[in-house]
């Protein structure tokens, strides 16, 4: 979806002259995978690429939350997601200058945003794309995942049937592995929204964003605290898949001690290494949320914002509706949440499932 | 929900400089209810109490379509749909110079997106709103009625007990009726949308437009054929409510014989005796579409741009889709289709269902 002259004259490129104003930041960059001069060069690898989303505002929420809030779409993105722009920057740091040269394959096993995201990218640069997907996969997902032009391999619902059928593949394909939040390259790539969302909300006093391996939000903390340090940034996360929120707790790396059940399917991963250090130090706070206030949230946005946000976008809104949201400062005014997605499965909308694609398109892919 | 930084620089009051280039139309002007200078006057009227929508666009979708298509977003507009514009206009065109004299009561029977405007746009000015609502009427549609402050008065579900209680309520409040299409000061109104689309996309040859008591149509065939008149303007109508097609095709207003089944629920009605001769003189063609082709282009807009859409905007999606379309000439490239509303029945959604509103904002009218 483009955005017809929107914003487009407010994304300003100056971020290289921009001071470090958080002077520890040169020498902690040392210790992360990434630092912020990798996300100013994700930001120039895929700009051509992806759409800068829009930022909207709702009275209604501003109303309920007292706060002033401003939803970054990335359900606007292409392929549906943030993904993309992390899919996109790794793919094109695998590009060498000539195309004899060109991987081989891509490869991964999410079957979700990221899956379709780097089906697309892959398809963008001519390399074939392989998602491997266990039989169990809804529908939906692998027809949208080959709707992009990607394969799909079927994997058994386990871990190690998941990870042979992966290891098989690539060793098959001669593919690369893009993993779908430790790479650092994805993660640089994330950071992308943040260098908008700083130009496009001027005045932002935080940044919400649902975490589940933390390649967006360790993306932007590492944005935001280098280019704008007192502006806070947030976690979100289903109470059901409380890594990070735990990690943070303990202040080591605690990762789900089994799949985490939620409705929020983007964030049901935990995080990992590279993303835990970046996390541990530069994120300010993480909310927890019920699997209700999820689901609430999500239905606030698709009824007041006429928004089709998917429940893991819902995480983001459902944190500053929450009771412990309460306690953040009230100077804590302008709150920018990120919508991360808007790939929601609509056969459970009754009404849709009666309607047959007519005659006249049949043929055309969609 | 308002729109940060969006479009507000391309919208330029230079339209009273426009010169009337259809060289026919101060005379023809005079046969219809309004003219343009009423919806200048309108836009006036409106300006500070409604959106500024976006239009945005789907490569996909013109990639299906084969033109460029341009979506004008009401379903972002203030109360969910165009009706508000309308509305506004009828109601400060009622309030008098000082308060004392103000209209004692507004009165309708749309229990649609008529009756929400209605209800919000009283509220503004202070002016107790009654909406007539059959006791079938589902509980959503009461409830946002509701949730606007209006007041609901229960008839039975025939025409005639609906206009029986609309009387009575009329003479008991001292109440004005404002008509959901047929009133001028809501026709006015709705042709605000023209003025906005012709600055937002310079370069449209057409606009598509949902059909139903044809208020909206009508307002915005009067201005834009007094502002470009070489801009086609089509309307959208369901196969199943197709009296303005039919009206078009015998040359004289033919309400639809029955109370028409159709999912766009916001085009049941007919066009009448203010909206037909506008519409016979300046709509270049009426599209007709199936319960499918509805069905199918709302959810490849909820698919594809995450647009929460109301099956009525849908209307002219599928019009644009349809086979019937294809035999427009190619020369009319870019196409701008009103998105109307986004008031969507959601209980629909089985996953939603299941959520209830957690307890921290239980008190909190959202």
């Amino acid at each position: 979806m483009h955005f017809q002259n929107m914003f487009i004259e407010h994304i300003v490129s100056d971020f290289t002259l921009t001071p470090f104003l958080f002077l520890g930041f040169r020498t902690m960059s040392a210790q992360y995978c990434i630092s912020f001069a990798d996300v100013e060069k994700a930001y120039n690898n895929i700009q051509d690429f992806i759409h800068l989303t829009p930022v909207l505002t709702s009275s209604i929420l501003n109303q309920v939350t007292g706060r002033n809030l401003f939803f970054k779409c990335e359900l606007f993105q292409k392929t549906g997601s943030f993904k993309i722009r992390g899919v996109i920057n790794a793919i094109r740091g695998l590009m060498p200058p000539t195309s004899e040269e060109k991987p081989k394959a891509v490869v991964t096993h999410s079957s979700g945003n990221h899956g379709q995201a780097l089906a697309y990218a892959a398809k963008l640069e001519g390399i074939p794309a392989y998602v491997v997907v266990p039989q169990t996969a809804p529908n939906c997902k692998k027809l949208a995942i080959q709707a992009y032009g990607a394969s799909i391999v079927y994997s058994e619902q386990s871990d190690e049937s998941r990870e042979n059928v992966t290891r098989r593949i690539m060793e098959e394909t001669e593919g690369i592995m893009v993993h779908p939040n430790q790479e650092p390259a994805v993660i640089a790539g994330q950071g992308t929204i943040a260098m908008e969302v700083l130009n496009q909300v001027p005045l932002v006093d935080a940044l919400v964003v649902p975490v589940g391996g933390g390649g967006m939000v360790a993306g932007i903390a590492i944005t935001v605290k280098a280019l704008r340090p007192s502006v806070k940034v947030y976690a979100a996360e289903p109470l059901n898949a409380d890594d990070c929120y735990q990690s943070k707790l303990k202040g080591e790396l605690t990762p789900n001690p089994y799949p985490p059940e939620t409705i929020a399917d983007g964030v049901r991963s935990s995080i990992g290494l590279n993303t835990w250090p970046i996390i541990r130090d530069l994120v300010d706070d993480v909310f927890t949320v019920t699997e209700d206030e999820i689901k609430y949230a999500t239905q606030l946005v698709w009824e007041r914002m006429k928004l089709l946000i998917e429940p893991t976008a819902g995480v983001g809104v459902a944190a500053v509706l929450s009771q412990h949201f309460q306690a953040v400062s009230p100077e804590v005014k302008n709150i920018c949440i990120v919508l991360s997605g808007g790939n929601v499965d609509l056969t459970s909308v009754t009404w849709m499932k009666q309607a047959e694609k007519p005659t006249p398109y049949q043929s055309v892919s969609v």
